[in-house]
């Protein structure tokens, strides 16, 4: 029924670079690949990977992991689920285990509780090895609600997804409590960078985040988000890497801050929710399996989850290339327009010769 | 530089349907060609796209249509801005000349502003043709900053986008506002058709979208936006039409309203943003191309806009679909993780044994 | 220099009921006293006290507690932050410690902690006794601050408060995470009771709150609140308890979630963050210790915090009671109107004739 | 039944300043009158009234007003709403009719529409004279309502209040189309002022705007807001001068943004939904009579709303001071703590020696 088609998208792909990654996840020079229609990216990119690699290199961490997925079910009045989840934590030696017989790599972490009048949601955080986890935290989920409902008999079922997880939304809790990986960025770019690289100071640099990525966003009615275009690259490299690329809608909402020191700029960037794995749907394809090779992060038995977070660290480290690159050229009138008109001409070009 | 790649990115890719739309903007039955690497995505469209037909139908309606793009500009006093700001109505036959002047397509419909402090926020509704229209707002935008820096020797430029586009970003701006495509779709589905294709009823949808997509959201702190997975569906019908497809993270905001009426089942979305075209970056892709001409969408120079507004038309229609099926899904118990186990295997195995 | 003044703002002030409370808090028949400038809200308050009595009274219970206050401060990388908040829980005692120093009644309950780049912000949650705890959490937190910057020389100071506590400003944590007290209130309705008291049906009820406060809310861009006008009730009960009604702001994001339930009204409120206290400023005003000494919340040395959670109980009813009332109006064409200019007219006639 | 009771809630007013407020709306040094139980708060209003006026006044200005009220009906199908909407602008005449015919003082200005499925919300903004309009603006959307069910027979009444109004509620509509008077502030503060009367510098307060309002905003996931306390200045004023304070939930939904200019600091604030009047409910208090004389606020039937814009101008400057003055100490390790207990002693002593 939903069997392989012969037929497919193909998004024009490139591997641009190098960009200089230092941190706990690695420590080396990684070339990014990213599919995009928008092939201006690619310049992009490269612009903000130069300008990374001549500072010495983007600090990169992975700062907390955990896919999550939430249930929903109902009793007939609140006093039933104050009771509940007032020895919530009693059980929770025994919810580890409901959740540890549904796969070898899923692993229960934490479990967050709201009541709302007569209805109960529970959000699960789990550990999911090397995979994004979609399909584990589901399954895991589907067993915590069997338990619950047959431990608890007060409860009924309402839903296996109850929308507090948050999985492809907007929400507040993602970047609240983390969905995926949470990655941090950072690098300081000397005035001479900026200048030669960038076309653009650091206090202007600086200016144009407070201005549009702070200002902008809270009168845009943003939630937990100040970027300029974090999901511009997400997109890109999601799609190289086979990855769900509807989790780009949370992975978006993450924050730029910059500041000035000396005559130098700090540059960074947090992004609570990257949902990547390097095992799982898409991964077995073979442009896939080629990207995660080159990049270093095929799964390896000895150490679960290390090449998931290396490229979590990856993804962030496409991501600010971009995120710098973008504001450095909105800081200049006219750059941004000039430069997209000759590239997508110059592509146009070439592709129509081919 | 940014030539086109010998190297490409390939989604497999499916049709599935028939769906039967009717509305302004097309009456007939089509085939959604759908990307993802979430193979299970095939059948759940397909179920709904089943349901809708059998009602007699899903209407889909475009409400409004309009690009953003969003600047900023400063003044020493918010003095300056205010009086701008009291005039500014009676520059707009001047701001639509100076748009007009960019483009054969791109045309001014409407500016909203924002005055912080010595800021100002200048946010312009655009029709663009049969483009998304992404270059032409920005071209646009660029052109007017020009001329209002001209015309008003206090404003300083700050930045060609001020975020307040919303541009691939979180929002309530563009809820509210609307950006590219405003769309609408229902159908009433009888009960048998909840029970036969569904597997469910229509007590049960509306029970879960309250608890679920209502309740649920408002406690993940979501903002303008209550639906189950808007962002799958978009994802796979942006990619196989050579979309933007970082412009799902606006167009997943969105609501899904049902209720029950008599025994049958009313089921709407609302979608106010999304931002789709027929012509321009990644269109002049194969399999895009052949996409768009199944689906009937390539442009007509006699009719400009028609191409792109019928495609908003079919891109909701694709996820209606999608998110009946999963609403349904969920109402009953275990439903979802079996499906899910059961199709990826059958996937995989086909896929290995190519 | 801020010495107590002679004149005074003075609010008029009824109290209204009986309301008929059960629960782990208090079981017994109350009257709320009232205080505000919109008349009518006495009669409405009145009607739902009356409906809530009839079926056999409200249900409350205070399902958390924890004030909460956070700093921010920041070091030279994001690397020694992460390292900081890897070993954070290891000094947890230590903290808790800190935090007992400053006050017999202050205690630290949790620490949640955002890596922002090279910013740090830690929220502390911690129990005030029968205090609101505005001063304590501050007093806490200044010492917490003292402590990090000498146990931890890379961190320096930013500011008291980070925004993210959150104090009287909105948010989305406050509801997650909770503020003050968490307080859940249900009551089931009899047919017989909406017909009569309210002048409508339960099914008109369950109408109106997915219609107006479900997708009316989301529609207005709200984030983690659905209700009618919880900020009236809490305001008018605060000013007369000798609250910070500046609290309103964060007290008002809540949700009211209600079910029909066979021919019966299933109604619910949920409040995470009522900021109220027995003693502190404002307390000992005369006709607040009158008010709390009716209300039976004076606090009680023996247990200490009992009498604000009894009052937080309190305040969840009154709210509950004007909830109820207004969306009972206002299922009813030209009641609300009507209501409102009798009520009004009557009020100022008596005022005036005083 | 609601007649005026013979108790009162008192909360302690005093009169600070003076401030010297500059602007189209006055020109002049005023007395704030502030109700408060966080008597502190006197003190720190006067430190930045004392900063603005050594500055040379605080420049103050209302952008827009009109009062808002939403209704919300709904139809058998979209289809019937989204022709509707098309041809409403055709019927604004006729609604200005409807809204003119219910008051000598309430005009409609403009209609806002959302379409969600079958249901239709119609937000109306309307100028109200000098009351701040609660009930003028219900009662023209109550006969907006009766003209549209009798107008277009297929609509059927929902609510008279849709919850996009919004009324007391968060929301980013009123950030983002406006709610009673939208004022912005705004004074460039010499560096010495900052030393000498704020104990602070420029520098320090653009960083912890930057850090605390700007970045904690963000994370604590705010909307359409970034300021330290605009709630506590607003509940002070309102009080003082007969307000519903309710509306201070959306009136503390603004932003505060600074520069540094040279050695100088230019402070603004922004205040999209200031809700006040000098006529209606609470007004005909004797004291609140007399604030409003002093401020000279009393209405002039010569010119009607200039007083309500007055006062608005007025509240926006009382906000501007206790702002500055806020951000200023948490620039300083301890200076909030020491300064509170200090003051909260002092007016505690003098209380109880009464």
């Amino acid at each position: 029924m939903a069997s392989y088609p012969d037929s497919a998208a193909c998004v024009p792909m490139r591997s641009v670079g190098p960009l200089k990654i230092v941190g706990p996840e690695l420590e080396e020079e990684v070339f990014l690949p990213l599919a995009t229609y928008e092939t201006p990216l690619w310049a992009s990119v490269r612009r903000g990977a130069r300008a990374f690699s001549s500072a010495g290199g983007l600090y990169v961490a992975v700062l907390r992991e955990g896919m999550t997925r939430s249930i929903v079910c109902e009793a007939e009045h609140a006093e039933d689920l104050r009771q509940l989840a007032g020895h919530l934590s009693e059980y929770h030696s025994k919810m580890e285990a409901v959740v540890a017989q549904t796969g070898h790599f899923v692993r229960l972490q934490g479990v967050h509780h709201e009541i709302v009048g007569s209805l109960l949601f529970l959000r699960f955080e789990m550990t999911t090895g090397d995979a994004a986890g979609h399909n584990m935290v589901t399954k895991a989920a589907d067993a915590m609600l069997s338990w619950l409902l047959e431990a608890f008999p007060f409860l009924r079922y309402v839903s296996v997804s109850g929308n507090i997880c948050t999985d492809k939304k907007v929400s507040a809790i993602n970047g609240l409590l983390g969905r995926g990986k949470s990655v941090v960025a950072e690098a300081t770019l000397p005035f001479s960078v900026c200048e030669k690289i960038l076309k653009t100071t650091p206090k202007k640099i600086v200016d144009i985040n407070v201005k549009k990525n702070f200002v902008g966003s809270i009168l845009a009615g943003s939630v937990r988000s100040a970027n300029a275009h974090f999901a511009n690259m997400l997109l890109a490299i999601y799609l190289s890497t086979g990855q769900d690329c509807a989790n780009i809608v949370e992975g978006s909402q993450g924050i730029t801050y910059v500041e000035q020191r000396g005559s130098d700029l700090y540059f960074s960037i947090t992004l609570p929710s990257i949902v990547v794995g390097t095992v799982g749907n898409g991964k077995d394809l073979p442009f896939v399996q080629e990207n995660l090779k080159v990049l270093g992060c095929l799964p390896r038995p000895d150490i679960p989850g290390q090449s998931a977070r290396r490229l979590a660290a990856i993804v962030a480290g496409s991501v600010a290339c971009g995120e710098l690159s973008l504001l450095a050229a909105q800081t200049n009138p006219g750059e941004l327009v000039k430069t997209h008109l000759r590239l997508e001409r110059a592509s146009h070009v070439q592709r129509t010769s081919l």
